[in-house]
This record gives structure tokens, C-alpha cells and sequence, in this order.
């Protein structure tokens, strides 16, 4: 059984950590080399790509802070979980789910749907 | 772009199926031979595997209908739905979220998650 909470909480420091050195240290123990992330906006592979994405998020929403939403629950190696994003200690602007597949304990894929977009985002 | 909506549709279908031929003619038009379906109770693969575990769960629920839960969304070839399930013209008792890939149209797999389940099922 695949630790739902974990894999989500360990996501979602990856997208909140503005360290770039960081961030390609927490994507080395926590995804695989090969793994995927798909969105309705956007998709990227590998350490390079999603790591690059990420900052990419934190370039167009510098003050912005992930944070999960409501419980992650899990299967086999199957983990969802409803995440928001919006500025820190405000009210967030976007929500999603996510769902993921996990490997031996690393994230191998994710494909994200959106919840909450406000207009013009 | 997937029409997520039809494919939600026709997978809503298969799951009312109550004739066995039938449900394996809509397998064989709308899934992909080699599909796989798994839940947190149930997992089967391919038209045999798929097939049966629908009858199975008619057998359990012979007065229950599936339906569609709010709108379908999807990306690429990726699609998420929601759907319940209860005795017809009742009620729900059961919801929950599919996320399936589709190939070429046909869905080529779907995992599911349960938002809702009463106890004692």
C-alpha cells in the first residue's frame, strides 16, 4: 500500500522549494529519472524538465505557496490528491488534483486536473 | 483533444450494461484489448477481465445504476470523471472519480477512486 500522504506532502515541497540545487536534490530522491508530469498547460519529463517547470511557476508566481487540499488517498501504486495554489497565508487562487503513479516509493507520473482557475490566469 | 465527455458516457454505458453480449460488443468498440481497470476493491484487464468484473458488481447491486457525477474534463488523452452509483431513480450511495487514458478514442485505462462509500459495503 503506497503512502498516500507521504508521496503527496513530498510533491508538494518539490513545487514550493525556490532553491534550484534543492529542488533537483528532492526530485532525485523522490521521482524517477524517466518520470512524467502532464496538465492541462503544461508538460515536461525528466529531472530537467519538471525541475525547469517548476521554476517556471515560481518566475510567474513568485509569492505565491502550494499547499495540499484536503486528504490524499491511495491504492496499489496509485496516489489523488487536491492541492491549492495561492498567495502565502491568503485564500488560494487555484485548485487541483493530481494523480500519480509511484514506483518503489518515487513518483514515475503525474497527470494534474484543475478544480479552481480564476479568469485570466 | 479527448472529448471527455463522450468517452465518460460510453464507459457510463458498458457499466449499465445488463445483457453480457451487449456488454462485450460495447468493450470491443470502446476499449482497447489490452485495457486494464483498477479501484481500491477491484482490478481486472482486457474484454474477459473488464467484462466480468462489470457483471459481477450486477450481480451484487442488481437494482443499482451507475450515472454520471458532474461535468467531465480531460486533456491530451488523459480524462477524469465523476460517477455514482444507487438503485435507480434514488439517491446515490456510492461516488467516485475515474481517470482513464484513452488511445486512438478507446479508453486503455482506468483507475478509480471512491469519494464516497457508506459503511458495511
Amino acid at each position: 500500500m503506497t503512502d498516500a500522504a507521504r508521496i503527496a506532502e513530498r510533491y508538494i515541497e518539490l513545487w514550493n522549494e525556490k532553491d534550484a540545487a534543492e529542488r533537483r536534490s528532492l526530485f532525485e530522491q523522490h521521482w524517477t529519472g524517466d518520470a512524467t508530469y502532464v496538465d492541462p498547460l503544461m508538460q515536461a519529463h525528466g529531472a530537467e524538465g519538471i525541475c525547469g517547470l517548476v521554476a517556471a511557476v515560481h518566475e510567474r508566481f513568485p509569492a505565491f505557496r502550494f499547499s495540499l487540499h484536503g486528504q490524499p488517498d491511495g491504492h496499489g501504486n496509485h496516489v489523488r490528491f487536491g492541492w491549492a495554489l495561492g498567495p502565502a497565508g491568503a485564500e488560494p487562487l487555484i485548485r487541483g488534483t493530481d494523480f500519480a503513479v509511484v514506483e518503489n516509493g518515487r513518483l514515475k507520473s503525474v497527470v494534474g486536473f484543475l478544480d479552481q482557475v480564476p479568469a485570466g490566469i
